[in-house]
């Protein structure tokens, strides 16, 4: 790593504070969702950082932005980024911290005259958070061709806008969309940067951790259908009332993945017709399940859903449930995670290791391409929330850590 | 009673048909929220049925609209009316029952000769169902000054537009909102006729019953304020997910009022940011709680607020209960009930008594004029719901009903 980090940290802080300007709500946080006006600045803002770096920008069929270092054509690239989209209310590092990584990894590597023996690209995938459509990691996941356009093209917003035409609107033709085998095919390794999303690394002496895997975790949406009433007149067990089993669909949730040391919630939840006087006829909600493997994510679901079937059919509900999305286990490659091991651990001690029960683009390009991913400590663990944070300075030793990846992944041929 | 219905019964389907053109939606309920074109629409509809009958229509400064048999200004006025407004996919017959029957009994009684002896009015009343701001009995309450202006101008719907605003738009000033004793000083009373929003005459051999009172009712704001995170990467003990104190916030409030033979809903729920993979920073759910007197109403309350925030604090939630409206008990005026009495009773049986849990325009009155009310038969109970259904002879039943009432009411002075 260089002696002195502070032209490092300079740049990291300039080109870090030009994304962080995009999109950021009153509230310190971030709605850079896909295809809206301010996840097209963030594209822009990804263009002129790129081309003012030297690189060649490039727009894959599935939205996802390529800056090349060297000549995208060759084969046998080594790629990082991240995404820059983010969920409603998100924070400024999520996503944004891989790709500005990348960019001054890239530059930091370059002004020291660091000549690449294979090409380097810098990535930003399209719509990682799924934020607007449901759809996470839709860019990375349409690359590898885990997801089939005609499944996610006429999915809607929350206002009715259907997908194909929200990325039409953002200057994207949707008939690009599918998998890319012969861009996956000059590809020789991806790592992304991540800030953490837990608190694995608060309190130890480490900066950078490097990922282990990703847990299985999926979506699912619950109905419960029972019967509009006048919220005055009809008695408590005249009723057919769904949020009455709100409260199972809720806590048994909860205290299962409790028990089986995974993680459960209910982030949105839709009431119909969501008046004040009246009984609803229909609650929805959705669940986000994920659990260390795959046994234990099938046990969370199969008594979740046993218990809210139980308590529905109990008070006369209709429950029908819907698994919107699922992603097995990512184990990420050995090969691959051992350099990053090597490279880390040329300090004192051996680089720590954390799994992850988050989705990321690293986790879907896995089934295609062999890689591995970087964590920067995160002081509270919290994430998905303007109260996301990461130090300077360990922001910086990420940025460190992945030049050095990228300069022993990029660099001449060990003898 | 007249001897022969039908000419009535045709009356009445052809006044009802009429209104239950406006505001329909596709799932075959109504949707005509204060102020919307629907609302619009229908106020259009009570103009020109008023003065297809000779009526002359004014509209109050509080938006509500009065069709009048006489001189309005003469005093001792006898008005009948109820409201033209639904909650979101309401019925047909909630409120514009009450209408409907108004302006047909009115025509009858002209048709048959009669000849009032004091001024007859009927009145479609501005906002009862408060679906759009959540102000219910909105023109009632402001007539008799119960509610202030300032306090509700600047309520918003739920897209943000400011109720004054709303109203401007519709073509009503909202400058001239507010308490009208002059008006009221010359109603000498008020009977609304509304459909039956419980199972009270269901089975029974009457169609028409003579309400007693109105139950003490409020409405209920909480919020539970918790911290967002990632849905993915923050265990469950680190977690303060708002949602967890939901399913208390729903059972208690049910058991409660189940233990006090009273009745609670929470009818509306919003989660922020209301994104699947994030826990969430809050949820507000509304709680509609009503109950026989103001005891048991007052109990209910205390036990659910105790349970609330003893669970909220306990998973270190901020919990915060905001009371958005709450309406005394009503005890109809006697002496009006004794003459609803004697007309109904002419027939074979004393007719029934009901008491009701639903806020009523009659309930607001009831503060300022002598007022009652007459119950339709309604054979399923099922209010506020495309499904609230009353049968068209039971319907009749209320028209003739209405119009011996008014006959009495405004006929020539007893000896």
């Amino acid at each position: 790593m260089t002696a002195d980090p502070s032209p490092v940290g300079a740049r990291f802080e300039r080109c870090f504070q030009g994304l962080a300007a995009v999109g950021r709500t009153g509230r310190g946080g971030y709605r850079r969702l896909a295809w809206t006006e301010a996840d097209v600045r963030a594209r822009a803002w990804f263009a002129r950082e790129a081309a003012a770096r030297g690189l060649a920008v490039e727009t894959d069929g599935n939205g996802n932005q390529w800056a090349w270092w060297g000549d995208p054509t060759a084969g046998g690239a080594v790629a990082t980024g991240s995404h820059l989209d983010t969920v409603v209310d998100g924070g400024a590092f999520d996503g944004a911290l891989g790709v500005v990584s990348g960019l001054v990894a890239v530059e930091t590597l370059a002004r020291e005259g660091f000549e690449p023996h294979r090409p380097v690209a810098v990535v930003a995938f399209a719509d990682e958070e799924g934020a607007r459509f449901g759809v996470p990691t839709f860019g990375s996941r349409l690359l590898t061709g885990a997801l089939r356009p005609a499944d996610v093209l006429d999915r809607p917003d929350a206002a009715g806008v259907r997908l194909g035409d929200a990325m039409a609107a953002a200057g994207l033709d949707p008939a690009g969309l599918g998998a890319d085998p012969g861009r996956l095919a000059r590809l020789a390794a991806f790592v992304e940067l991540h800030v953490e999303q837990g608190r694995g690394l608060a309190g130890t002496p480490d900066a950078v951790a490097v990922a282990t895997g990703i847990w299985p975790h999926g979506r699912w949406r619950l109905s419960l259908t029972g019967r509009a009433d006048h919220a005055g007149t009809t008695a408590m067990p005249d009723r057919r009332d769904p949020t009455a089993s709100l409260p199972t669909a809720i806590s048994s949730a909860h205290r299962h993945a409790t028990a089986g040391g995974g993680v459960a919630t209910v982030g949105r939840i839709e009431v119909d017709p969501g008046t004040t006087n009246t009984i609803p006829f229909r609650v929805r909600a959705w669940l986000d399940a994920r659990a260390p493997d795959a046994g234990r994510l099938d046990a969370l679901l199969a008594r979740w859903d046993a218990d809210v079937r139980g308590d529905a059919a109990g008070r006369g509900l209709v429950t029908d449930v819907v698994c919107e999305s699922r992603s097995a286990a990512v184990t990420f490659d050995a090969d691959l995670c051992a350099v990053l091991d090597t490279v880390l651990g040329r300090g004192e001690r051996a680089a720590p290791h954390l799994a992850t029960a988050a989705g990321h683009d690293a986790g879907a390009l896995a089934a295609a391409v062999p890689s591995a991913m970087l964590f920067v400590r995160n002081p509270t663990g919290v994430s998905h929330s303007p109260r996301e944070h990461a130090d300077r300075d360990d922001c910086v030793a990420g940025v460190l850590a992945l030049r050095a990846v990228l300069a022993e992944l990029a660099g001449p041929p060990r003898a």
